[in-house]
Order: C-alpha cells, then structure tokens, then sequence
C-alpha cells in the first residue's frame, strides 16, 4: 500500500474512527484502526465490535492494499507530524512507514486481513434528521440512562418512530428522560434500543450544524448512522422497552412556574452542603408564591427563597439534587413548569406541547418544621 | 464580625490566599481561611507554615472581629453566588452566615485566635522587578528543580543578587538551568534559595504586566513578596548552594546554530518511540550541516533531519529527550545555538550574551553504525 494524504486530512479521519476503537481488549487487532486503499478510495475504520467506524479520507492511492496500525500510536504520530503531505507505505509484511518532509517513522502493523469488517446492514428503513437535532437529542436525554448494566437496557435508549414523530427515551429507575421530535417525513413504526456508548461516540463525531443532515437505518439488530464521508454502525440492545406511557400522568395537585436559571443556581449552591455520597436531600417548600429551598447536614445549612408562580396546593417534598440539576440542565426554555401530585409521588417537569417531559422520584426525608 | 463585599472582589481575594491553604494537614486551622476585619481593613489570610499569602479586600466593615472559615468549602460558596453583594457576619462562637440576594448559607467557623499570623519580616534588604520578569524568569527555570527532596536545596532555586544583575539558577543532578536578569538598580551582594514550591504558587498569583512592579524582600530566613494588594512570605532553603561557575565552560569543540522551533518539534515527534519510563536516549548525528536526529525501539524507529549550521568537529551524541525538551520550550529565540565537547561531556545552550545557559548531560548509548 502507498498513499500520500494531507496531514490534517488524516487527521481528521483519524479523531473519528478512533471513537470506536477498544481501549481495553485482549485482541491487539481491536486496538488498531485499519487503511484500506482500494482503486479509488481511502478508507480508515475501526471496530470494538458493539460499535463501528468507516471514513474516507482524500488522498492520492499509489498503490492498493491494506494494514492495520495501532491506533494510538498512529494518531499521536499524524497529531506530531508538520501540517504538510504525509506519504504512508506498508509493505508485504506490514512493515510501513510514515514520511512527512524530512521526519521518518518505521512502524510495525498488522495484516488486514484479521480485521473485522463492519457488519452488513440493510438500508430498508431510513429516517432523516439533521445533525443539529440528533445531537440535541442525545444530550437532553443521556445523562439519564443507568451506568452499570445490572439492566441492559437501562444502558441504552429507545428510539422511538411513530408516523411523523421521533420519541427518544432513556431512565435509570429514578428518573425518565423523554424528548420528541418532529420528523419531516411519515414512517412505519419502529421501536429500537440504541446502546449508550454509541450515543455518546456519535455525538461527538457529530458536528452538530443544522444544515447537515444524517441517515439512520434501522434493522433488528442494528443501526447505522451515514453523515458526510462518514458510517457508524453500532448493534442494537434486544428486547421490549419499559412501557414508559404507564408511568406518566397528567394529572397534578400543584404547578409551579419558575425561572430555570435561578432554580438551578440555586440547587446548585445547595449541593455545597452535601458531601459525596452522602444522599441528603433538598427540601422543597411550595408555599403561595415563594418556594423556599433547604438543606442541612453536618457541613452547614443554606436555605433561598424564590419567587414562583403557583396554581393548585401548598407541598412539601425532598429530591436528590443531582437528579433536578441534570434534568435542568439541558432544558432551554426560560420559564419551566413543574407539575406535583404528592410528597411521595414523581414530578414531571414538562413543557405545554409536551415535547420533553423529565420525571423525577421524590426521596423521603424528616420534616424537622 | 460583620462585612460586606462584592462577590467579585471575596472570589479574586479567596483564589489568591488559597495558594497556602495546606491541602494536606492534620491541623484543621491551617485548612482554613482567616478573615480579620479591623476598623480600616479587611484582610485574607491563609498560611501553611512554609507560605503564608495576605491579601486586602474592598468591601464594608460594619463591625470588626475575625474568623477562620474551611477555606474549600468557603472558596465553593463564593464562586456559587450571584455577582452581587455579599454579607459576611460571624458570631462569637464562630457561626457565620454568608447571605447574598435570597440564599442564606450558615457554617462552623474556628476562633481566628487559633490561627498562625504571618511572620515578622524586616524590611531591610529589597529589589524591585516587574512582574512579567518574575513570571519569566521563573517559567524558564523552574522545571529543572528536583521533585523528591533526597537533596533539600535541590528543591529550591538559587537567587544571587551582586551589584546590578540577578542569577537564577535551579539543578537537580542531570541539568543546570541558569537566567540571568538586569535590575534597574544596583544592590549589595546576597544570596538565597528560595522553595520550588513558593516560587510555583506566586507565579500564578502574579498578574505579569509588564508595568507592575513586585517588590522582593530578603532576610536571612524569609523572602516576602509585595505587590497590589497581596504579601508572600516564605521560608527559604537553608544551606549554601551548590558552586555552579565550576561545572561551566565557554570552551567546545562543536557548535551547532539551529532553528529552535524544528528541532524542539523532532524531539517532540521522537518521543513517540519512546515508552513511558523507558530511558531510551535520541541519537543526535552532527555531521556537516545535516543533524540527523534518530531513535529506535521496540515500538519502532523514527528519524529526521534537520539542517543546521556547524563549526567545529563533527559530534555523535545521545540525550534524555525530555531534558532538552524542557530547556527548548522555555526558549524564545528563534535561532539558538548549542556547544558540545564531546560525547561524555554535557552540552550548553546558550545565547551570546549568556543571559541564559542551558547545560545538559548526556547520556551513553550503544553505536549500532
């Protein structure tokens, strides 16, 4: 194989596929990203087998074939070298060398022959988005999947396509993330569980701009992401969603209406209270128009006031910090409205249209007043 | 006690003392911050024992007093509160409120009696520089002390003042680092080691403009700088200092005129070969106006050259990376010129004038050629 690349051209490729390369693994082969020159093209990809990656990369093929290279050390020798051509030869033996102006690199590769291709994936069932959007999406809904997979599926999210919309949902039995968008088109139904890992990688190989679109497709066991010169293929987690619709109401006892930036700069400084893994709560008291919030432990005690706009009940009631602080987060609107039933039952915190709703478990707590 | 100042003005005062705040320590009081409002000042203070940082505070003094507050937890509070006012009231068993706009925080402090006051430093003996030079002159120096302190004054940095001119030199077995600094003024001859660690910490407290000056006072066991609103006072380093003008020379056999920067970055790209730990020497073959640069291992091998202009012998000749690394960085020239003897021998980087001196040693290598 022999190619000659421009420097920031490779790396790009490279930032991308790394994304799916195995940090930890036993088969060496996982570790590298593999070039592959065909007659009229210069692939790179990388493959953990849950999640893979294909780029192509411009460049000028003077010979074919193929080698695998360590990933790390290949993007920490592209990232060093000057910002000019890079020439990349491998011989029979995968013995290839990298030589930009007058710096010279001799490393050894591996066939590419034992490299794993990316699976076949039938492009029968495509939905659109743009990048914008589906990045969006991610965020607004990842930081409520479970870390440890004692439940599989709490690790991934369901991405949800029914007619015209798309419901992305992700919980972690404390809490449920729900975001729905409008698609531009209508598309049979379709239900399926996307890993975590691979939402948060495609995320950030995503540009994000709003004028960029993406092609999903879908099959039983997989999906695959096609953007620019770019494939994400990534396995599906099997199996039947929690039915979420169960779990939401819209009924309620109290609505509050509040400024989001005050409520969450004020959790926040609430937290300076808690020590880690200490699980005390804040305390919520919805009283007319002012909701005071409370905490105290052994550090020291804070408590603020904030104006609100109240319909319904009087409540009182204890949330972990941390779940409120990362539902609010991600919410853009200025004003948000929190709907409450009783002390012992979840919040949902959702916008008229219901395009997000976020619920979340109220914790028990001692009422000291 | 009882004070009022704006957020801004207590996070600037906080983030300037907390540079002696003892991280580690079984004495809870030198964790903390002292806040002592007289009838005309308000001051911060927080001292480990080694260094101890005073800084004033704009603000109100409605009723005198002082109290030592938790200076992590205390530093946390202010960065969390709105960009406002902020009232500071403490009792006489040490509870103190913190209230800004509607949020009320409530801590323990300690008595501020418990506190170690900074120590008495005569004012007898002081040179003036600007703070961008003392910011320099400690960057360029500072990376060549010693870490462990099997060699107490090898952790420190020599400051010799004779008649106009300031010597900063750090060691640490392997490399000299030498910077050489013209004062405004002439002083008697005085010579101090000052602690690695207090020259770290005043380096990221110091603002660096070029127009504001640092005043340095010396006595025999302390050094106190003053600047804006803050006093540093440290210990210094016992002991005399290593005599440095023996292990240096003007005379070579080889010097060597490069362009910094391409060499600095085929070093850097060298590294690569390199494994952490691995004492892997680069090769470097002067030779006419070619320096080859060459480094081999398991990972693979790597060479470059650069042209260079030569006087004197050719020379062959292996380093640490790392160490010329060090010295290449804190280098501003664009063109430098190195001095080699032989290949047992260290080598200098230096300028003309020798207002900086880079001494190196080599390390011995196999000749495979």
């Amino acid at each position: 194989m022999k190619i000659i690349c421009k420097k920031a051209d490779l790396q790009k490729s490279v930032n991308i596929v790394m994304k799916a390369v195995s940090s930890k693994t036993t088969m060496p082969i996982l570790g590298c990203i593999l070039i592959h020159a065909t007659a009229d093209e210069i692939k790179f990809t990388a493959n953990d087998m849950e999640l893979g990656i294909e780029t192509k990369t411009e460049g000028v093929i003077q010979e074919k074939g193929m080698v695998a290279l360590d990933a790390k050390l290949f993007s920490e020798i592209i990232r060093k070298l000057p910002d000019n051509d890079v020439l990349i030869t491998s011989d029979s033996n995968n013995n290839t060398q990298i030589v930009c102006e007058k710096a010279k690199f001799t490393i050894m590769g591996q066939t590419g022959e034992d490299f794993p291709f990316l699976p076949f994936v039938e492009k029968d069932y495509q939905i659109t988005l743009s990048q914008f959007t589906l990045k969006e999406v991610i965020r607004q809904t990842i930081f409520s999947i479970a870390i440890n997979d004692s439940n599989k599926m709490m690790t991934g999210e369901l991405f949800d396509i029914n007619d015209g919309e798309l419901k992305v949902v992700s919980l972690d039995g404390h809490r449920i993330s729900i975001r729905k968008i409008e698609l531009k088109s209508s598309y049979p139904a379709k239900k399926v569980i996307v890993p975590g890992k691979t939402l948060n990688e495609i995320s950030k190989i995503l540009t994000g701009g709003v004028d960029d679109n993406v092609d999903i497709y879908f099959t039983d066991n997989h999906i695959l992401f096609e953007f620019e010169d770019t494939v994400v293929v990534s396995r599906l987690i099997e199996g039947n969603y929690f039915r979420v619709e169960q779990m939401l109401t819209n009924d309620y006892e109290t609505k509050v209406t509040i400024n989001k930036r005050e409520f969450l700069d004020c959790i926040d400084r609430a937290t300076l209270m808690v020590k880690e893994g200490d699980k005390r709560p804040i305390i919520l008291n919805i009283n007319d128009d002012v909701l005071e919030l409370k905490i105290s432990s052994q550090i020291g005690s804070m408590d603020e006031m904030i104006d609100i706009h109240l319909e319904g009940k009087n409540i009182k009631i204890g949330f972990n910090p941390k779940l409120l602080i990362d539902a609010l987060r991600v919410i853009d609107d200025e004003m948000i409205d929190i709907y409450y039933m009783n002390p012992k039952a979840p919040c949902f915190i959702r916008d008229e249209a219901q395009t997000y709703i976020y619920l979340i478990l109220p914790v028990n707590f001692v009422d000291n007043d």
